[in-house]
């Protein structure tokens, strides 16, 4: 039954040497990688409006300012990355350039706040996503919570599918946002320049002196707006995905991406500037924008559906990147070893079913709203990107390549850039972002008590080959056998327990006396070479003096070094139903004796053939 | 945490030989054994009321010559059941006494009926109860399915404690109904007499003509007014619960039981045709004869208490007499063997579980609802009676004692009696009780397969003492220890492994060639003389090309008669919690292991000290 669904929901098991057909060609990597950096402009331009328009309507020509910042922060990022994907080419971005340059524990910060944060790129893209749907048909907004765990369900069961048949499947819908993306900026500038597009409201002239507006705000505006910057690193801890040339290719595809996105955020901010949209609730900036370009048409649509579809992709690339990042992890001992298990299709099930399972708890818990969870997003971003990029100075200066230098440089940028953008985040958003503080070194400790561990088990499980192995067969090892009476099934396990040793035991567990004396009796009678010890159940349990018995037997066996074995017979009933005929003393004294770390339980099968 | 529960629920498990302490004095016996008989006058009036107010107030009086049948019917009952208590001491009442004298299909019959009766005593007894609690207190009418599963609930605990901490427990109650009946007949007949308590509606004279009544409507009043007359049987189904001299005891109590039954039956059913009390939903014909001697006085709500506190000891006749009857049933092999096991504190527990949950199945079923259950329980109640007596007639040809021909025929007039109410039963009610008769002979059916299963395992099962058990110490024994490395883990459970047999195969399944390859080189350099099989997965799955080879082997040593095991190395760690940090590969092999009925399978445990 569950296998059958699992196998619907999944498909077939791959064989291991399948697993070369599951690369990325650059095309497929944009697709599956950059989604979630170019679906950052549905949320990034209005995150800047938000808090602007606290001031006022007259403040909103400040995005385009602030706008230009996070362009120049875009393109520091995207060179910055583009050398640690050649200096890392096997993945693994911050962690790996963190840990390696940096140290273990700093490694362990970055790789605990990504981890965290592909949760959270789960979480708001999908609620952004939502939002999109529900901008355009309003009707949905009471079920947008249902709605996203539904949407994180389906990404999950997809990538449980693996990666290509997923890439394949999903591609399309980029390539129409970008269509979508450039056809509104397109239509966009051609009414500002024709001017036959009416303005939502009329906009202020750049350069209008603004009342009420400090520092403090437009720092916090636009920290607000380095959430359309979320997803840049994707490409870089995922390099092994890509076909060869891995870090070539990989690196084209993230210039191709940074250019897009560029574009991208410069054409919605200016735009909505131009056409005077204010943020509301219940319709998203982008929605309005098509609207007022395009009306309720078919294009308006489109772009929603567009938008909805590479929100929900974006989420896709949390399941690319987390599970491979716990897969880093877990190989590098921090996260338990069941992350390192390949599922039937290839894809490393157990990461991709913890990111959906927490980023579900993520959206119930911040009931889907999508401005709540952003500044725990891009706080969890800037925080691996410092690191690597730190960690990236440290590497130039201690390899001190050709050219070293420049990209020296270029990193250093890089880094006081996020340093800055980390400290206006705690300056201006202290009071939704403190939870961070708390978490991540929490997840940190974990790694290292998880690492303490595995290395405490590796030193007890090691083996020197030298040593050969002696070994003796030995007709001392201590066997008991309990037994209910004199059956066929008690026979047979005699039979076996002698077999292997000239030390067997056989004990019998009787409630009264009487029966202690019957069975006695009928011990003498069996002529057997084999020693009958009787015990007499005050409570009715057999298990109890059993366990006791066998404690006595082991105790006594450790004085010689003996090994205790006991030999347990178990019979099987022909139909399943004719076991509820039986006692389930059976199975319970199985079960207790299974639960024995101090001796050998065998079990000795007998079927009954009627 | 469930045991602590259990423990407080329950109380502590008790000795064995504790089990004298638990019979029952004659006070004792009448309180748990005749509640059901004697709180049957809370119904059996009202029902004989019920029929006859179809045709009209006047028809009342008609209860009365029903009445005084239904007095004979007992006498006849007592008497009867008397004899059967002095000939079959060791209990087991109707179907005792069927399978001796009539053969086992008819004791089967009767023991079925039996069976189903006493879940009927208990929803029909509960219900009732609860009817005399809504009486009282019309607010909780709405509830009263609720509350009646409550009750059997607490009931049920009660009796996993054991029989006479019950009977300790619940003997006042039955001797407060006791004595607030006798007031209350007492108190109807001085006012009768005197004349001051003004009846409900004026009693039409006895010997009224009764327009619109025939045979068939007296007869079906009369069968109804029978329900008055069930739980007679109990006394002669649980003898072994009370103090020696058991029979004589019984006995006694018997008649005891029966005058009291007498008295209240003709003082209830004379009162309320005097006083002109007519059925009514909502209120009990008991509750308005109570209330019309004494007003909704202190008086009133004692009776209605004591009334419900009877009703639901009756049920607790049902707990008596079930449990021992299955029993009985296990111990010749008819029904399943659990029933044989007594529990922590002595009762049959799994006896005692299975009346609590079937009875709470017939009042959800029923919607608590007594008049709708009362027909099926007197026709289960009848059908033992009925074969019982024909039962004694049998004994009492074939053992011909001194005496026999007046109790032969006592028992004969008992039988056609009953025979003849069951006619009257299945002519006036059969729309009501057929079920009976798809239900018995189901249950006799499932009694004679569990017979035959059980037949069939002894047969399989038997040992012939006469020949003595021959062993032998061999080597040729084949073990396969699965590897999956190699570790402390692995290397003791081969040096087990070797202690037991020359013939040791250790098994490495890889999921890639590397793999393979690694550990070939690993044991090769490690220096033992044991062989090693590698398997090639290709699935990463290692259960199922272990199998397969398990099953390769244990069919070439099918043909040379060799045993084959299966030594399982499993490790575990310190800390429960530590184990999330393993794979769980280990346990589902286990797992897998555990299932296979042809090959023995001993697990090595090994402890991780740190």
């Amino acid at each position: 039954m569950l296998a059958t669904l699992k196998r619907i929901l999944i498909g077939r098991p791959l064989k291991s040497n399948e697993s070369k057909s599951q690369k990325l060609n650059k095309f497929m990597a944009l697709a599956v990688l950059s989604s979630d950096a170019l679906s950052s402009v549905a949320y990034g331009p209005e995150q800047i409006l938000l808090v602007l328009i606290t001031v006022s309507a007259a403040a909103l020509w400040l995005s385009l300012p602030i706008a230009l910042c996070i362009l120049v922060l875009l393109i520091a990022l995207v060179l910055s990355y583009t050398q640690i994907i050649f200096a890392y080419p096997q993945g693994g971005g911050a962690y790996m350039v963190s840990k390696e340059n940096l140290g273990t524990y700093f490694g362990l910060t970055a790789g605990g706040s990504l981890l965290v944060d592909y949760v959270l790129t789960v979480a708001v893209s999908v609620s952004a996503g939502t939002d999109a749907i529900t901008s355009a048909f309003p009707a949905l907004h009471a079920h947008s919570v249902l709605l996203a765990v539904i949407i994180v369900m389906i990404i999950t069961i997809l990538n449980l599918r693996g990666l290509t048949d997923s890439a394949a499947l999903l591609s399309y819908p980029v390539y129409l946002f970008v269509l979508m993306m450039f056809l509104v900026i397109a239509a966009g500038l051609f009414g500002a320049l024709t001017g036959h597009v009416a303005p939502v409201h009329p906009h202020t002239q750049i350069g209008t002196p603004v009342m009420g507006i400090g520092l403090f705000l437009l720092l916090r505006a636009f920290s607000s707006g380095c959430s359309a910057l979320t997803g840049v690193e994707a490409i870089s801890n995922a390099i092994p995905s890509f076909k060869e040339p891995a870090p070539k290719n990989a690196a084209k595809t993230l210039l191709m991406m940074g250019g897009i996105l560029a574009i991208f955020l410069a054409g919605i901010v200016f735009l909505s500037y131009w056409y005077g949209i204010r943020p509301i609730s219940n319709q998203t900036v982008l929605s309005q924008l098509a609207q007022t370009l395009f009306g309720r048409s078919i294009f308006y649509y489109l772009i929603q559906a567009a938008t909805a579809l590479i929100l929900v992709l974006a989420a896709n690339t949390g399941y690319s990147a987390f599970p491979l990042l716990a897969f880093n992890l877990a190989r590098d001992k921090f996260m338990p070893r069941p992350f390192k298990v390949r599922g039937d299709r290839l894809g490393y099930s157990n990461g991709i079913i913890t990111l959906g399972v927490a980023s579900i708890l993520l959206i119930l818990i911040f009931r889907g709203k999508t401005e709540n969870l952003i500044p725990l997003y891009a706080v969890g971003v800037f925080i691996p990107f410092s690191l690597s990029q730190t960690g990236m100075i440290v590497h130039w200066i201690r390899e001190k390549q050709k050219h070293w230098i420049p990209k020296l440089l270029t990193n250093l940028l890089g880094a006081l850039i996020c340093y800055l953008i980390l400290i206006i985040f705690f300056v201006t958003k202290f009071g939704q972002i403190w939870p961070v503080l708390i978490f991540i070194p929490l997840v940190v400790l974990i790694f290292r008590k998880i690492h303490q561990h595995y290395l405490l088990v590796a030193d007890q499980l090691r083996v020197d080959l030298s040593t050969p192995l002696r070994t003796v067969n030995t007709k001392d090892n201590i066997i008991i056998v309990p037994v209910a009476g004199i059956t066929q099934v008690v026979k047979q396990s005699l039979i076996y327990a002698r077999s292997l040793s000239d030390n067997v035991i056989a004990v019998y567990v009787g409630d009264s006396p009487e029966a202690i004396a019957r069975m006695e009796k009928e011990w003498k009678e069996w002529k057997t070479e084999i020693r009958l010890v009787t015990l007499h159940s005050l409570y009715r349990s057999i298990i109890n003096p059993l366990n006791k018995f066998i404690e006595t037997v082991k105790w006594k066996a450790d004085q010689t070094g003996s090994t205790v074995t006991v030999v347990f017979p178990q019979f099987y009933t022909k139909k399943w139903w004719h076991s509820l005929l039986h006692n389930q003393s059976g199975t319970l004294i199985k079960a207790s004796l299974l639960r024995r770390t101090d001796v050998v339980i065998a079990t000795v099968p007998y079927r009954f053939k009627k």
